[in-house]
């Protein structure tokens, strides 16, 4: 693949006033949605085993009417929170990496401070920037916080399936892929360096290989009639998506570890957005990291965009796998083309 | 007016590393409408004085066929960067505050990059906070400063006429109210201070008072049919956003000031966002600034979001009356209910 594109230097993290990952937490559906439930529901042609097969996802959580995307960011949330013993007053901004939600404007994190009832008016933003919209959010509140916040909660993912579950022809390319789920991240003040190095990157060259149309686009192109699609992910060259998400995570990967001063050997833990079990295989691969040292949750939620770094991070704290001291080195990678990730010790 | 809202604590900028504004640009459409002109097209009852008296605009700028959301950005950018004499390479990082688009993933400020033919992978991303979301912008650009960058392009405004112009039926409330303009600014070091104060926050009481419905509430409503007006900002109740702009102001005044040790007979000018003379007025009688020591855009340009506070402060800039070394206040107040602003020496 060629990449015309020549990426940034890393710069290093000029701070004095450090910051470490507090508690997570995550907000899911109720409702799993199998393989065989989809199939039967819109009549398409495959099987559970061939959907297996070809991207690797068993299960995903699906919301029902009852569920509302600002309740399950309220219940990631409210985990993060109870974990740290401090109550939603105390944080001194939120930041939201929104795909979709019910309103164009306002932001959605103040929809999720009305939804949690403060009545503290705590700065609160939405970032776009799809899967990679994490890092991002998780590089600004590290600035944040060296400037001054003491907490900052940051929010990811969304509920996808809303306008897929509206569909009455669907996409059989993309209709098993995505998933509906929320991460949230507390970040606080730490007396030792946790962040070690942050890198993140754009590929501009790369806008139009996945792209969501819900937008004035839609005028352009004079459409009467509402397209659920318009809400679906367009990709129009998955292996674009595939050979992109690897050569990215071989830069940034390079690029973390020169700031550092590290080799992978020093890495425990590597945590990445998989679009698909064959996408972060092939990252595995490309970086020579054994599955060991990773994890990958897609088979039991899909792809759930910006949640799906973070959501593997929460999975490996929640079993008990990564543990206070080790080092992680945690990607992102998504439509713009943006990339990007941080070394950190949790 | 009732706010039972806990205004959070200004805390200081607890930054060593310092920032300035090296240099503003604008991206304007071409195309002038009149207020006669929109009453002709859309048969609206209403003149040309009335419109004038009510809320002040004469004429706005609407965007052309030939002319794109982009491209303005891209004008803005570029008088930007020929002010400061860099290239968009020496950019660390760029922030676009948007409204609408014509996807909604990627972001708007990585088509920027597209547009503006650079080839070297910026990390960019959008922000989403209306009005005010120049204020979230500018505050995360100084933080970035503060952290390692060198410097940072803020982007804010949009074309909100994308939608309007398709209207058959426009909202007669709303139809003079919006103008199309981008204003970009460049942030970079320096090595004296010149952010002396900033202070956001948001009031989720207020989350419904303004929105734009563009959204998935879309498909909850079961909607088949485009409805251009999902595009419109709907103002349910805008006495209630005059009297919130009012508070709200009186608030961030009396936070900036506390922090920064001023009265003020210290600040030489007041920049707000404008989103109608009478909002403008409103704001100094409150605060108690004289005229002259404000501007107000918003007869020609009418309401253009996230640009309204920048294009004031570009204009005092452009018309030799703000000089380097005065002193600012910026205020941005907006749906969300979001507002902020900062004391800086120019």
């Amino acid at each position: 693949m060629e990449i015309d594109i020549q990426f940034p230097d890393i710069k290093p993290l000029n701070v004095k006033r450090q910051s470490k990952i507090i508690s997570m937490g995550v907000g899911l559906p109720k409702r799993v949605v199998t393989n065989q439930e989809i199939i039967e529901k819109y009549n398409i042609i495959a099987t559970d085993r061939a959907v297996k097969f070809s991207i690797g996802i068993s299960e995903r959580r699906w919301i029902s009417s009852d569920e509302s995307l600002e309740g399950l960011m309220a219940e990631a949330v409210r985990q993060c929170l109870s974990k740290a013993e401090i109550g939603i007053e105390q944080v001194d901004r939120v930041i939201y990496t929104k795909l979709l939600g019910d309103y164009q404007i306002p932001a959605l994190s103040v929809a999720l401070l009305k939804e949690l009832g403060t009545t503290v008016g705590i700065p609160a933003f939405d970032i776009a920037s799809a899967c990679s919209g994490f890092m991002h959010a998780m590089d600004l509140a590290v600035r944040s916080i060296a400037s001054g916040d003491e907490y900052v909660l940051v929010i990811g993912g969304g509920t996808s399936s809303a306008g897929i579950q509206k569909w009455n022809k669907p996409n059989p390319k993309t209709i098993f892929l995505y998933g509906d789920g929320i991460t949230a991240m507390l970040l606080g003040r730490s007396d030792t360096k946790h962040f070690i190095s942050s890198y993140i990157f754009t590929n501009p060259i790369f806008y139009n290989i996945a792209y969501i149309p819900y937008g004035t686009s839609t005028l352009r192109d004079g459409m009467k009639e509402i397209d659920y699609n318009m809400f679906d992910m367009r990709i129009d060259n998955g292996n674009l998506i595939m050979e992109s998400s690897v050569e990215h995570a071989k830069v940034v990967c390079e690029k973390l570890l020169m700031d550092a001063g590290l080799t992978l050997d020093d890495i425990d833990f590597f945590v990445t957005s998989d679009q698909s079990t064959v996408i972060w295989e092939a990252q595995l691969k490309a970086l020579n990291i054994p599955k060991e040292k990773s994890i990958s949750c897609f088979h039991k939620y899909g792809n759930t965009v910006a949640s799906m770094s973070p959501l593997n991070l929460y999975e490996l704290i929640e079993t008990g796998r990564l543990k206070r001291g080790n080092i992680v080195m945690m990607h992102g990678h998504g439509a713009g083309a943006s990339s990007g990730g941080f070394i950190f010790k949790y």
